[in-house]
């Protein structure tokens, strides 16, 4: 997210080959600093192979869940907020199945409200108080450390496959649109607003098993919604 | 042991900062590194503290024991070899009771034969094959994260309250109302149809701070269905 200096794209990606991680995504870097990041003497193919996205939305489409960092212990967030220890675990138990997005602010402001809204909750590494706020490339570091140390036998949890962040940005954009035409919000609503609904759709923890019959729901809801009322005779019926 | 890069040894004392530990000791730095870090903008006072050792033995003197560090998987060396997982509970354990020294080598060469001699045992961050050699602040950060962090990760103090079943089972109703009025399902539809809806809602697990919200947007999407249009202007919105 909008990372400023070139030494901490650098860092953050030799962290990632420590650990054994290869995909990156930048969001909005500095154009200077991303290009000066990937030009450095020694830069790895790591960082030559860095995607660079232009939203949040679209580094995370693949992912299945989606976790963002904070140095602050209280904010007046409605996201769970997670010691790394404990969130650490259910990431792992989540990557045996599908891909996961660890989401990293700029050095200087951390992710934003509307970055926020993309995630299902968020992590804080248990830093002391006076000094919660850490180097970037030290934080991701210290992520991944957590994520490939040995912990005790994390046992398998039951089946549960969540649905990618597309499709769930999909449904997303469709239950907005139906609560436009439906006069629950008004148009040119603020964008708090619909930042509010992604983090209620996102406490919903839809299945990838269900997303397709959700966006059928809600298209034909839209549809009705819009054309105020004739019957659409062929509707294929999802159920 | 001989940092040359102030850039470094900032970063190890900001980690420092960030788990609580305070005492700084370098050995043999390249002065002009370590003027530098210490008078660097936003140097903090640990750093303004770090004490400067001629030697190894000068800085360990006063711990009972010394814990090497190295990116190396086999060194031809005497000592024992742990990983940061157990190496750190053992650190813990002896740090109830006396001062414990971890050393950790210069950018170039890690530590020397001579700097491992002081050494009880040496400690390896499990770091990928290939990548083995990690940052210096960085290691600095996740071997002092290991040191503090929680053994038994706390669960998760904020509970997710789900929402009521009687709550779900409106929101299930009004789901249908929805879907009948849209067309989707149509008129009469069998009472499976009506189960699958119900089963589709349930597995969404709608948290119970949510549940007035989704009662508000579906009653307003269900009224406008019915209505065929006319706006409610005086529609309290609940986002």
């Amino acid at each position: 997210m909008g990372a400023r200096n070139p030494l901490n794209i650098g860092a953050v990606a030799r962290a990632m080959s420590n650990f054994g991680l290869f995909r990156l995504r930048v969001v909005n870097p500095y154009p200077v600093a991303f290009r000066e990041a990937r030009s450095a003497v020694g830069a790895s193919k790591l960082l030559a192979n860095a995607e660079e996205c232009k939203s949040v939305a679209e580094a995370v489409a693949d992912c299945a869940l989606i976790v963002g960092t904070t140095a602050i212990r209280q904010r007046e967030l409605q996201h769970p907020l997670r010691r790394l220890e404990y969130g650490a675990q259910l990431i792992r138990r989540q990557l045996a199945s599908s891909c996961v997005a660890l989401l990293f602010g700029s050095e200087k402001r951390g992710l934003s409200n509307e970055d926020l809204s993309h995630c299902h909750w968020v992590m804080r590494i248990p830093t002391h108080d006076e000094h919660s706020s850490m180097n970037l490339g030290q934080a991701v570091a210290v992520c991944l450390y957590e994520l490939v140390r040995e912990a005790k036998a994390t046992r398998p949890s039951e089946k549960v496959q969540p649905a990618p962040a597309g499709e769930v940005e999909r449904i997303t954009a469709m239950l907005f649109d139906a609560l436009g035409a439906s006069g629950y919000v008004r148009p040119g609503a603020a964008s708090s607003t619909h930042e509010k609904v992604r983090r209620l759709v996102r406490r919903l923890a839809i299945q990838a098993r269900d997303a397709q019959v959700w966006v059928g729901m809600l298209r034909q809801i839209v549809w009705k919604l819009q054309s105020g009322g004739a019957s659409k005779d062929d509707q294929a019926l999802g159920l």
